[in-house]
């Protein structure tokens, strides 16, 4: 006798269908996972490639509930979802990974900021202030402007962020209506990232601590591992990294965006309870990708192996540039940079979206930022530069 | 202004839903390449990961004039598609990839030997045979039986295939009905598969030669590369298949299976014009699968490097056996082998039928093989043997 492949198969519904939604799809289909997509719209990017998928709202609660059904849990392409949603359907039985209590802290800088000051987590010096007067107050507390101020819900990819003179150009941000988080202004030497992936049942798993190039507030390029990084500092980011998992009981992939100060010290910048970024490299550099141990993780499944394939893999972002007809430049991409790995989101060219990406890896370091980046401006640009 | 992502993207039609269009899903993802699916069911292995498919038959011109429409070209899961309908096809203008001129040599054993005769490519003895009396008397001219007798269509995996000790056992055989192959048996030291992909421009590269090592007609192991091959013996495959590719002018991933005789030579045994069995090792183990390589070639795209990223690739094909829940293995699988691939087609489970593989790599070849069949069968088994 034989069952049918579809009554034990494991099914992830995913919320948002967007390129971390795409790529999960790949993994899943070597692993036999089913994966159920809320999608934006019909053919946003990962609605391409998934055919189980609802258009909807990931605001409406009836959405969510629609796409949970029958799944085995429920994960994200974001952390736009509304955390009394996530309750609700925790409590109606669903199974979001990670939990809405964890969520809460990737969704909100001011109760991430606090959490991870209790735990003794290092962050830059931060308050929530309510109008000019108190960010006046809070810029001399540091040394006075510049500051940045955040707010402290919805910002992504440098929205949502300023850095400001004084309390007068911050207006924007108090315009925006929600509380906002004043920080100092971290004169960093560079910016890390660290990423685990950590299950249910506790196992978890590091991937080496990468070095994220940005952009007008948009990470472009990422090295992995981050060269010549200090082997103390190594240490703390992971460690970092796994402490917040841990106390937070993050399930998924957990991307910790940290400073790495001119005096040597590693600061907390931003989390993502998610597939992030910083670690597209794995799909092509790393044993196992982020995606696969996303999915693994939430499923929770035995996580896989983690370490570089090649001594250097380097990530380039594609944003919207040029070239509106990304697929029509692979012939002149592939043909100059063979070994290039490419991936395109299935997405409209707009100015500086990012729209795909590019990973190289090899022994050279310099040879391989130069092959990506190559690879990258091609699709971008039609050129190089 | 911002062009529609589909304006421009290259779609590719794949006629049969099984788990070779499966995994053409995933680099086509990468590639932003949009595959069509004609299946055979509304949830086949293939159907299951591609949006875009039409439920249909292939040996239906209708059917297969509606998946090709507005397709950039049109390729295969499998070689039973009749040859007047893809000739039928390029008449309207539709692009089949391979051509049905090429395809013929894969879909007809007595045309494929006649002409890698011509081509002066080893082959073992053979003739067409139409009754009991002409099989013995092709027995007598390769010192008489067991020989083997084989329909000239529609076999695979070893049916359509006997073994023969006199003209009576070749009773089945001849009742099918077709035009029937007899070849000498021969003994062989193993089994070797060469493939290349090759575009329509001509460029063409070549994988690694490798092992196969079959059980009851199925491949069950590939070791990628073949382990101690003569050089002279790997030169010979690469060019065997080579000069098939371009003879045949093959456009897409082109497999040669091949015998390597006792006596230290290589007889082509089978030709496949897709990706292939022996080729699945290369998506974990090569710097370009044989799945993308397809994709890039029947695209007329700059064809990727494939050379191996680690020393050895060992690929073991999970059969139908005592697990039915093979989802439900894999905590135990990822756990005892965590280094393990694993891709499974979304298949139910019945006897014998391949429902998946794993593939591990490794710099240790005894290590590597024993690793990844434990994998498979923790899989097919739920034990080890």
């Amino acid at each position: 006798m034989s069952v049918s492949a579809d009554s034990a198969v494991h099914s992830v519904a995913v919320i948002g269908g967007g390129q971390l939604a795409r790529m999960m799809q790949p993994p899943a289909i070597g692993l036999g996972v089913r994966l159920r997509l809320l999608a934006e719209g019909p053919d946003v990017s990962a609605a391409q490639v998934i055919p189980d998928h609802l258009v909807g709202d990931h605001r409406d609660l009836d959405d969510l509930r629609r796409i949970a059904e029958g799944c085995s849990v429920v994960t994200f392409d974001h952390e736009h979802v509304p955390p009394e949603h996530l309750r609700a359907l925790a409590d109606e039985g669903h199974v979001p990974r990670p939990s809405p209590d964890a969520l809460l802290y990737a969704q909100d800088k001011a109760l991430m900021r606090a959490r991870l000051s209790e735990l003794g987590v290092p962050v830059p010096a931060h308050r929530v202030v309510d109008d000019p007067d108190a960010l006046d107050q809070f810029a001399d507390t540091v040394g006075g402007y510049p500051v940045v101020v955040k707010t402290t819900r919805g910002g992504y990819d440098g929205k949502g962020v300023w850095v400001v003179e004084d309390a007068a150009a911050a207006a924007e941000a108090f315009a925006v209506g929600q509380p906002i988080m004043a920080e100092e202004l971290v004169f960093f030497a560079r910016e890390l990232s660290a990423q685990v992936a950590r299950r249910p049942s506790g196992e978890l798993v590091s991937y080496p601590v990468v070095e994220s190039r940005q952009a007008d507030g948009i990470c472009k390029e990422v090295v992995a591992p981050a060269p010549e990084l200090d082997a103390a500092l190594d240490h703390d980011a992971r460690t970092i990294a796994r402490t917040i998992a841990e106390a937070l009981d993050v399930t998924g992939m957990l991307a910790v965006e940290l400073f790495e100060t001119m005096d040597g010290r590693v600061l907390v910048n931003e989390l993502a309870m998610r597939p992030h970024n910083t670690g597209h490299w794995t799909i092509d550099g790393a044993a196992t990708s982020q995606f696969e141990n996303h999915l693994r993780a939430v499923l929770d499944l035995p996580l896989g192996p983690t370490e570089p394939r090649e001594p250097w893999s380097v990530m380039v972002n594609v944003l919207g540039g040029a070239v509106e007809d990304l697929e029509g430049q692979l012939p002149i991409v592939l043909d100059a940079v063979p070994e290039a790995r490419v991936h395109l989101y299935g997405k409209a060219v707009k100015a500086g979206r990012k729209v795909g990406h590019v990973t190289v890896v090899g022994d050279d370091l310099a040879r391989t930022i130069v092959r990506a980046r190559r690879a990258a401006d091609l699709l971008e640009k039609g050129t190089t530069r």
